[in-house]
């Protein structure tokens, strides 16, 4: 780490910090410039936090961490791609894995069919929502267990592994009885308890970014399920918030290029909810394909006017089989089903 | 709500819309242009999400919200303001509440001693984290139940009530054995799960908003709570995530005003995490009591550059004694002891 | 447009709403509903502005615009694509086009070097810098005329026609004189004074969306140009402001196909300055083609760690050119030089 | 500053960044961590640009700026606040300087009118669009040369001095013949042409914050002008772009405290465009002053409803008198007249 002083910090200001970087077990080495004085603080990481806190003692202007905060999850550490095997599906093993199906689970009739119609196209898992994290109290709130006994029907049905979201910590059993792959919702990101609750489970996390998590606030959130025992994690891009309203979110496809270089974890995208437009979810769809995404996660509904969530973001059945039509043909990266 | 259909809506969509609307049990009332039609849906509430969905009918270029979507945190249900009571404390009766404290709890002399001067220089709670959401998991997580107990000491010994985070459902139950107010933190504003938990307590809340929740958001994140059972809650800005990197987040004293104008809950800011700079702290807080906040939150260590986190935004025992001061001669509005 | 009035509004406001409608020479259309009532207002478009200032009205919440504000750019005025003609070269006909070339021009061999190499390597126009426009005084600000003389210098030897910057109106003629098209940067996107001026030119413009402008502000600036004469404007999108830190700027594709659809006029996407890593300009260009893009702008330095301004942005000569391999084999849209 | 080497450079890397530093005329101090090596460089400003450049050097993770990049503004060179002198009234001497009046100049009647009453409420200059920039080229674009001359005439009849905004370089000479203080808009921060021409003036220049500029940025456009000569400079925040929709900007009171560490210039706060709700007017300028502002920039209209420009944000000319009673009061600072 290194400790920037302000101009006006006095010698004994920059002593006392000295003496405090070697008290915590780190070497000190001065800097000393025209106009201030700098200090490089080296040693091993325990007591990191300690060195950060300084940046509170007087004459300090800044702590700057020069090391990535990340460590299982970063490709320093294991540079071998992981790849993550839900229900024998191989997600980040070169090939494009589409994940496609309602926003919520309505139905079982509306479930099957559409179920039914991905498998068809080419997807390689069912998507459905049975626990619903909504911004208003007053809107619908998925249909919970029967939901996900509706999807183990789908699933048995048509082959396709399930992924499912969480919502809650107390859920966390009951979802992973009937799901191949759990989800964690952006607005849970960083629902620490969740995370580390999830991480003593074997089964497969498909964590999305946070509508306002930097690149590596979204990767210490993986490294919590990491650090924590659970290593078989899909990262989801699915758009941040910014000051453009002509699109639901700014899907940042930058972001699944640098985490690629990052981290060892294959990354997904998720245009239906990082658009919000069902008209840009076919050319976001292939960029994020040409950006090196390892997958897409596509809503799907049989009658989109008519959905209980996410209508308009939703494509409807022959829209999604032409999608595929289209990604199948594109020649960027091949798009195989399981 | 209002269906604007896009310039190139055919009769047969618009007659759609309609027939849709109708459907509802919605009156209709188409308004013709030159260029485009524009449906006004009438009605009852009910089938309000079934309207909103018509966003994916064809021709439909948008559906507007006309209402606001929160009921009862609005003063347009309930004039009178909300006043919270926290161990007998009265929040958003006029005066101005102090919670003051360390960030997090990290032993009982550092409390006993953050606890003894706050109270000294004027505070009305005492604040301080037993369970920490930590972006990374390799920091400080906080001291749990240990810290609950000492929170609980250190308010018999100075008669300040106790507001403490909790991060999780599985806690609900032992925070509220000790805290007088439960704070829900930034990161968990929309873990709606642990609000619906929250809801069914009488204890009151205190609810950050999230670093990237609208103000909408906010209210309707406190809705959930009300909509549950629980009316005693209290809002609290902490800075929203933006562009600008000289400061850790952006306080929004804005929405303070706006909020007080929307809901009759009281609003408090928290200058500490919404700077993340110790010496924005005094002016911050002077301008969000200016700006209508019925309280601040603000963190206060006894040895800011050894605090287990935030100490570069903590003040130390004499600074908050000097902001206290300050603020207690601001005529702007009252400040006192509880 | 509708005006939405506040559900407190009284009798009095509402008809005094639309009595200003009327005398604004629009229809007044009511819509009550049982909590509040709306008023759409239909007519020409004239005195559109005095509609929108009824915001300010008693009893008035709001006033949506419903229209885009847009006309000339649009595909509602105009489904033909605009094909914009620089030098021979097409822009918007289908192909990629390539714009490469050092961010600054700092020398005849630095520039013809790269001029060089870019050609051969399939680049369809040439970029360079002149004028540069910089954060801070003290940076490099460009070579100015001695750099547009050194642009046609290396366009006549390449055949490459030239895209440079204008950053002042006083220098709109002597970069016309030099320059085959006319950029205008992202900081300068809303300077509408030079926007006029160039609006009167003939010659092909480039322009940039500015970090912060939403979709609409940036076709509204468009609308400047061909309301003041100039059909020949290619859109680029550069990347927005947002929290995230890792990159740059945040590449908005979806604002590409977003733009596409609203508008006739072509769009590129430039990589560089939409990440500020180089690493990433391979993944983003094939992205932005993925997604619809018209072109792409490229910095491209015989030696970036060397560069005047943006090198670690720049790809150097065989990474272009490797870049060009990737793309001309990359099959989802064709890539041919001019 | 301190170039920070990724975890797998190597020697051969680290030594060519060395030599390069050497080359600059800098010295290099290496600092070998057990991960990685960072490397300070430490020397005169002359060739900062070049280190800055090794960004792109094989094996550099970052470079890392030490210094503030701005030193005219700095409070480093210049502790004692700079008092900016607008026809006789003094700027951050301490008192609130009041600047009012409507966003455009419409007609004699209008701003007469409004000037009379924003002299007998106590404002210190006056303020009014003569050119206005606009996001759309169909919107009122502002009276030009005649508002000058009205602008000029209220001036003498009421005593008030004259800040109006001066958009483009052609109109430099014009403007200055009439404004006692000539504006840089918010679009306009960064057009460096503008600034340069500003700079060679003696004219104080009020220079708002662009809405997506950060800190940095707006002290750096600041320099330009010191560095070219002209230190009448005073500060305006006037909101900055977020994701939050509810108000027009967000207002960022905390960069109005944190500039006035790094500045020695005055800063004034811009209430109206910082929320565009009038309401908010009152709370925030109150906030603004509590947070440290010299200042304050506010639109009064005779009737808002009618302005052809920001009505929704205009106070009426009663509004105006009752929040300059209101300040006048609030004794967190005193508030007097010229």
């Amino acid at each position: 780490m290194i400790v920037n002083m302000s101009a006006s910090a006095t010698k004994e200001q920059i002593s006392h910090v000295v003496e405090r970087i070697q008290e915590c077990g780190y070497q000190a080495h001065l800097i000393q410039g025209a106009e201030r004085t700098v200090i490089g603080a080296v040693g091993s990481n325990g007591r990191r936090a300690e060195i950060e806190a300084l940046r509170a003692a007087p004459g300090v202007q800044d702590v700057i961490q020069i090391a990535h905060p990340f460590k299982l999850v970063s490709r320093q550490l294991q540079q071998r791609r992981t790849i993550v095997d839900v229900g024998g599906v191989q997600i980040g093993a070169g090939n494009v894995t589409v994940m496609a199906g309602p926003c919520s689970v309505e139905s079982g009739e509306q479930l099957m069919e559409t179920a039914l119609a991905v498998k068809a196209a080419g997807a390689n898992l069912l998507r459905g929502g049975a626990y619903k994290p909504r911004t208003s109290p007053y809107d619908f709130q998925g249909l919970g267990v029967e939901a996900l006994r509706l999807l183990r029907e789908a699933s048995e049905e048509t082959g396709l592994p399930i992924v499912t979201e969480v919502m809650s910590e107390t859920d966390v059993e009951i979802v992973a009885e009937y799901a191949d792959m759990m989800q964690v919702g952006a607005r849970n990101m960083q629902n620490f308890s969740l995370l580390r609750k999830l991480a003593i489970l074997e089964r497969p996390i498909l964590l999305k970014r946070g509508p306002s998590a930097t690149i590596k606030e979204w990767l210490l959130a993986a490294e919590y399920l990491l650090a924590g025992g659970n290593k078989n994690v899909v990262l989801c891009e699915r758009g941040i918030k910014t000051f453009e309203t002509a699109t639901r979110n700014t899907l940042d496809l930058a972001a699944i290029a640098l985490v690629k270089e990052l981290s060892h974890l294959p990354v997904i995208a998720d245009p239906s909810h990082g658009t919000g437009i069902r008209t840009l979810v076919s050319p976001m769809s292939k960029a994020a394909i040409a950006a090196g995404a390892d997958g897409l996660m596509i809503e799907v509904h049989p009658c989109p006017e008519r959905a209980l969530s996410d209508g308009p973001q939703s494509l409807d059945l022959p829209g999604f089989a032409e999608l595929m039509k289209e990604l199948g043909t594109a020649p960027v990266r091949e798009v195989k089903a399981a």
